[in-house]
């Protein structure tokens, strides 16, 4: 597949529009508009023309009412435009959420005159606080004004759905697909309450892992069916944002979106399916898509300073793979070691011990290598410790990307989780500012 | 139950002598035998006569050469003494690390003139280097001169046994038991790598939660049947060093110990077995014994600052219960706001969801109490933020110890876990010490 990396994220496929402003939703009393030094936090991603739509939500119990509002939506299968507000997650916020959430919808099919039940909705920040209702409309209306399709717009939108992110998280990119110039853009945020675990469903399949606000909006004017979409979808999800994990934490919020509009072919064309020529090719760039925004959650994650891949192989099953990855992935230990740049591997083999895999110390190598590379420096083999030299290990694990192998020899299955270190940024980020009742839920 | 707290930890009971010293096993390279300012790091304690055992172990598939040892010698049902070292695991260290724990039982049967099989062995501290064996038996012979039975032999055994402790951790007790002044004494350690999940054969049964290197050794001059000791122990663990994290890492080594001598009773005398009056006095002292030094290892956790115990109730089931407490317990996002002093319902709800317990969120009340009152301010009743002010909140959780409430409303099971928060400190302390290639296993 030839894939060019192009500018502008949502508004690079024909017929989408977007606009980030400020309407001050976090109530910081500094005035309303799109005040000049204030973190935009609404956005509007519009497309043009009806557009099929595929989604992947949280499978936390507690789940916010967007995602309560979205699930039906996009299973209907066709959406228009998605209303986006940062500063609030609209969680735990009962009936009266709910009721907003509807609100939020309806006011933006009233502000861009679109048909009813064509919009969806994603939110994210504070728990159980409801909105303020009062700027979210002006900032709806607002927004539908800014509605542009440069590349500036769509950072801005990039910008609005931002929390604790230190920079706007875009790409873009164009494939040929049946003689057609079709591209496909996305944008997200996430930094901390990072290890999700979507389904389309929201509600948890037994395989699904049970464990970030993360929020992931893409465009493409790809024609293509819904199911095949969902499909797609899925997929480029289970190797992306569901491989991913910062502090562990699974939110009540995380949600990706496609709306898919069909622009950049004729409107005579067969949509595409998942039987289609074309298909394997729209779903490898869906997933490059997907896993490029995946990795700079991580990298951008709260007070991360490394990002680590965790390479699990040699599992007796799928299942296994995936719990030793995120037992090592996720060992307060292990990240503070890679913190401090030190390749201890005692803390690595601890971790896979007491994961629900099976697994056998005197069968266990654990190795480090450049992020991608096949030449390994193996730590440990078989259980013992190698000839490798502590500073040739601390060098290896001296760079701020790096590979972590690690083979169970029992069985032919494989795990890889995107990891990050854990660091005293991290700490003093979360601990909360008692000061600001507004951090409540947050 | 009368309980009277006394002085003199394992050397409480009568017939045990303790003592601990120094032989550099972290090999400092500052000289042998006890050196001025070195911290002890090899400990022995030696029953009068042989005495029942019974055993907790970690059930870490990846699990030290000591409790490979232990396991079936505990099994057995006598021993006479332990030899325990700080500063190296002797975990991950393959045959030669089996055999080195195997001389370091049968170097103590010789030093001690004790018979074949009576010496039970625990290590702590680095995992993956090899044990130093000459200081080990230099280390064995010292502590063999100066054993006593004073307090102060005692204390240099709690002090050898530290690793990352800030302090000993010591208790004794006396009770009545059927006309007889009993005594339980017991030290103990931990304070990383923190969330015991033991077993009596350090295999893992479905119930046990999967998750120190913590050791105690307990001492009691009761007479009692090897079968009703392990029952009691087992009993105490479940209920106190089963319920703690500090990281949520388990360690390859946990290990609880307790000799019972029976020397507080005349040698004519029937020991107690689980049908025996007396026995629910001595399981309830034994319990004492085992949480009281339990909560010191929470407490003298790696950079902790606040002590948090987390009583989650109305669960669906105990297996519910226990998952609920250790979703909180363990969320990097919670401990951190803990720290800050926050009352962050919103992470808590967010942590009760994903975790594998049945959560209605519009059933969920969250509220904090002094340790052990009753008097509980709510925060969040069914799903839904009370009239309780922020200020309120936050001075219920200012205190430096407090209970955290979780009601699922679901069902008639409970669950407590012992927790800590998540500190700059941890952080610091774990990120290891790149400029020294001993650190690599610890």
């Amino acid at each position: 597949m030839k894939l060019k990396q192009i500018n502008g994220s949502v508004v690079a496929p024909k017929g989408f529009k977007a606009s980030g402003v400020f309407c001050d939703i976090k109530r910081l009393g500094t005035g309303k508009g799109s005040d000049k030094g204030q973190k935009r936090d609404l956005a509007l991603v519009v497309s043009e023309v009806p557009a099929t739509v595929a989604g992947m939500f949280t499978t936390n119990q507690v789940c916010a009412a967007p995602v309560k509002i979205c699930v039906p939506r996009v299973g209907k299968g066709k959406a228009q435009a998605i209303v986006i507000n940062s500063g609030n997650a609209n969680a735990c916020t009962g009936r009266q959420g709910f009721k907003d959430a509807l609100e939020m919808v309806t006011f933006t099919e009233l502000a861009l005159n679109l048909s009813k039940g064509s919009v969806l909705v994603g939110s994210t920040g504070r728990i159980g606080v409801t909105l303020p209702m009062v700027n979210i409309r002006a900032g709806i209306i607002e927004a539908a004004v800014e509605l542009g399709s440069s590349p500036n717009h769509s950072t801005h939108a990039a910008e609005a759905i931002m929390t604790s992110d230190t920079r706007p998280k875009e790409i873009a990119v164009e494939i040929r697909l049946l003689g057609n110039k079709v591209r496909i853009g996305g944008m997200c945020k996430g930094a901390g309450m990072i290890q999700p675990g979507m389904s389309a469903t929201g509600s948890r399949p037994a395989a699904v892992p049970l464990h970030a606000t993360m929020l992931c909006f893409i465009t493409t004017d790809a024609a293509i069916e819904k199911k095949a979409l969902q499909s797609a979808l899925h997929e480029a999800v289970a190797l992306s944002f569901n491989r991913i994990t910062v502090d562990g934490d699974m939110s009540t919020n995380d949600t990706v979106l496609v709306l898919a509009n069909g622009m950049a072919q004729d409107s005579g064309a067969q949509p595409l399916n998942a039987r289609s020529r074309g298909f394997e090719t729209f779903q490898a760039a869906l997933s490059h898509v997907c896993l490029e925004l995946a990795k700079m959650i991580v990298r951008d994650g709260e007070g991360v300073s490394r990002f680590v891949t965790v390479r699990v192989s040699g599992a007796k099953n799928s299942v296994d793979a995936d719990a030793a990855a995120r037992a090592v992935a996720n060992s307060a230990l292990v990240k503070t070691s890679w913190h401090g740049g030190d390749p201890n591997w005692g803390r690595i083999i601890d971790a896979l011990g007491y994961s629900a895999a099976k697994v056998i110390e005197e069968k266990v190598d654990i190795g480090y290598s450049a992020p991608g590379s096949k030449k390994i420096l193996w730590s440990l083999h078989r259980g013992q410790p190698t000839k490798a030299g502590f500073k040739e290990l601390c060098a290896a694990v001296a760079a701020k990307e790096f590979d972590l192998h690690i083979r169970l020899n029992l069985g032919a299955a494989s795990a890889l989780i995107y990891a990050a270190d854990l660091t005293e940024a991290y700490v003093e980020f979360n601990q909360g500012d008692v000061s600001d009742p507004n951090s409540l839920g947050g």
